[in-house]
């Protein structure tokens, strides 16, 4: 609201900007009826303000952004690919035989489609994206740049000292609506598959192991990491940095701290954190080393509690 | 074995799923000769069924998937770069001269082998890697997409407040039968090699610093960072999302817990963490409120010691 | 010092080395007029041995390394997109109308310059780098492979349990020297710009998300995540794997300690950290049980100062 002009449209959802409500030169303020009290000019009016303007910015970008259209001459495209009319691939994509391309699918430039591959109808991947052999995403999806989908699960049997690559047999199913960020990776199954439900949406540089199975509407921000065969309910929000050790569960409803890691299972919904924030420097170090006698200092504490008893009861 | 038909094989390692052993539907079973007696139907013998497994896998997955064989057309490759007949080059692949790429290699499409850089016999190398210059990779080794090898160390002077760039001199050695997971990033050296031992296994998304050295068959999960000129042993395992500080060396037969910072050398092999597990926000904001105050109640816990003794002794 | 011949130059910056010196087989060595009194050979004497050996490195390398000349033949240049003649564009590149690519740019093979990017004089970008619409990259910057500039911040607007994507309008704003390492991400703003200072120099696997602003010179070491809007001040240094959390403020020059979490505002200079050493398992385990019990050990040890304390004073 600050900064726009009689051209642009403004939001007001936040109530520590009310100021701004009426010094603003927007053009127009997407509000709440009960806001429209402190801002005398034009209004939209919706329950939902920060919803309507994502809704309309969405119509305004989608004119401005351009894509190629059809295949690009410079795409290979083998035999037995079934690539919609609508769909426009990009220079230097290649698309392996057998792969699905539904309708108004775009694909940037440099991506990879492996054998058997299907990409949902609108999906829109970015540059330098590989989907790996038989992996499904569903429609209406954003895969962003370098994003790796469907590459071999970090499986392991041991022989002596040696480990012996268990082959990835499974594949990566992703539902509908999903956006995963630039340069995530998703692991295909060991033996059957990775799971994304529909609406989860993924930021960058986050990794998903071999048969992890996530929710319905899961948001997971940056750089998280999740282990094997974590199934991650729906609905859920987890942090950046945060990480989840491998064959656990978490319900439906969890919320996960920033930078917090999931040890065990979580049943109960609500919130769960494992975080410390940083400190100055002295006071971090003084603290931080008696951690390590945390242990020692619990039992002088009980032992000092009997000492005392003991003498207050024989006095 | 639950899920396995007629035309299947099957694997039991885990006393836990012992009562699949009955009522699998599997064609046959690979089980130790302990296990024979849970299990009347086809049975494959073996001290190390998940093993045998992986091996049997290994061999029906490889008539599966389909390799593109030759040079493809559109890969690039610069006069004296020395590529081996039987060696498989994708779509727009560019190999800079002085490369030597060996036998029965695989290269995916998009990848980028700079010079002089050595690729040994049966390594397989996925889609849009980059190989930086004179990096050399041993055989039988497995690199996923987006892979970056020989990219610069992060080595600067300082010139007063500016970071001035030291240039990165050294190459990337690595071993033989080694796999590196998507995304991965393995630095240069700064004056002498980054050096990743043979049978080494790195899972996605992990950052090996410059001049970091890693010794044989160790295995690293995902998102785990490894700091400058830091030395790791042979045979340790590094759980996800752990941290290696630079210039610190740790010794063979090391275990690393998921997220767990790794601050000093480590002489003695065995298992080591810095991990705290997830609690529900209420409890987790009480405790760790208390952890800013630690030096303090150790100091008052042995204040009060003293009192209470001479208390007791004057008593 | 100790693996250099007679054909090499050494350099002396670290007095834990000094015994090197007299043994040092080098042809010259570069260090301070302090130190000539343990070095009788060729020396080159500076106030800063290690700035030295930085530049005239870089001086030897400049000639060793050898670049694509002009614009490869398979790269494809859309219309009015402005290319100086010096600049050299390497093989499957795609660079859209309206991008300019400043003098003397390097530009690597299987990069993908958006619609209108700017890349300003000098600035080297490896392999496979991918600069979407708009963004801005200053001079004498080196992008490292897997780069993504410019990707979508992760910004939602609730409507029920749906996430609905809200547009990311905003630029990626690069000052110049500026270094990002490989695989690193760095969003576009939502409404205005994410803003990196002059001078920064990035690692590898860094998340900078959307609106972030990060002060002139701070350098930032592999796999940080930085939170949206997040400001962080000039000269900085953050460690490997901290985190920041979004919408606060770091003030210039402060230090964050490698994996440490940043959860509030830091106001002034110094040194900030959160991490713990790792432990060898057994004693971790013990200590950390505690950790759950501190708030109630806290109450206890209050509780017995107090019963100390009455029991005394009555006494």
């Amino acid at each position: 609201m600050d900064r726009a002009g009689p051209n642009d449209i403004a939001f007001f959802s936040d109530k520590r900007y009310k100021n701004y409500l009426a010094s603003t030169q927007a053009g127009a303020v997407i509000l709440t009826g009960n806001d429209t009290e402190f801002y005398g000019g034009n209004a939209l009016i919706t329950d939902n303000p920060h919803l309507r303007f994502a809704e309309m910015a969405e119509l305004l970008i989608s004119s401005v952004t351009t894509h190629r259209v059809g295949i690009h001459p410079t795409a290979i495209v083998e035999q037995n690919a079934n690539i919609s009319k609508t769909a426009k691939i990009g220079e230097y994509v290649v698309i392996e035989e057998g792969a699905y391309i539904g309708d108004h699918v775009t694909i940037g430039s440099g991506c990879h489609i492996e054998q058997n591959a299907v990409i949902g109808d609108r999906t829109k991947i970015y540059s330098n994206v590989v989907v790996r052999y038989g992996c499904e995403i569903g429609s209406n999806c954003i895969i962003h740049p370098g994003v790796v989908i469907g590459s071999d699960g970090f499986g392991y049997a041991k022989d002596g000292a040696k480990w012996i690559k268990v082959p990835q047999l499974g594949r990566v199913l992703i539902g509908n609506e999903v956006e995963i960020g630039a340069n995530t990776v998703i692991d295909r199954g060991a033996l059957y598959d990775t799971i994304i439900g529909n609406g989860v949406k993924l930021d960058n540089l986050i990794q998903v192991a071999h048969n992890v199975e996530i929710g319905d509407d899961t948001a997971i921000a940056g750089c998280v990491g999740i282990a094997g065969s974590a199934k991650i309910g729906k609905r859920c929000a987890i942090g950046g940095q945060a990480g989840i050790l491998g064959h656990l569960e978490i319900t439906d409803d969890v919320q996960i701290a920033a930078a917090s890691l999931v040890m065990n299972s979580i049943k109960k919904s609500g919130m769960y954190s494992a975080n410390l924030k940083a400190d100055d420097y002295d006071s971090w170090k003084k603290n931080a080393a008696r951690f390590y006698h945390l242990d020692e200092m619990a039992r002088r504490l009980k032992q000092l509690e009997k000492t005392v008893k003991q003498f207050i009861n024989k006095g």
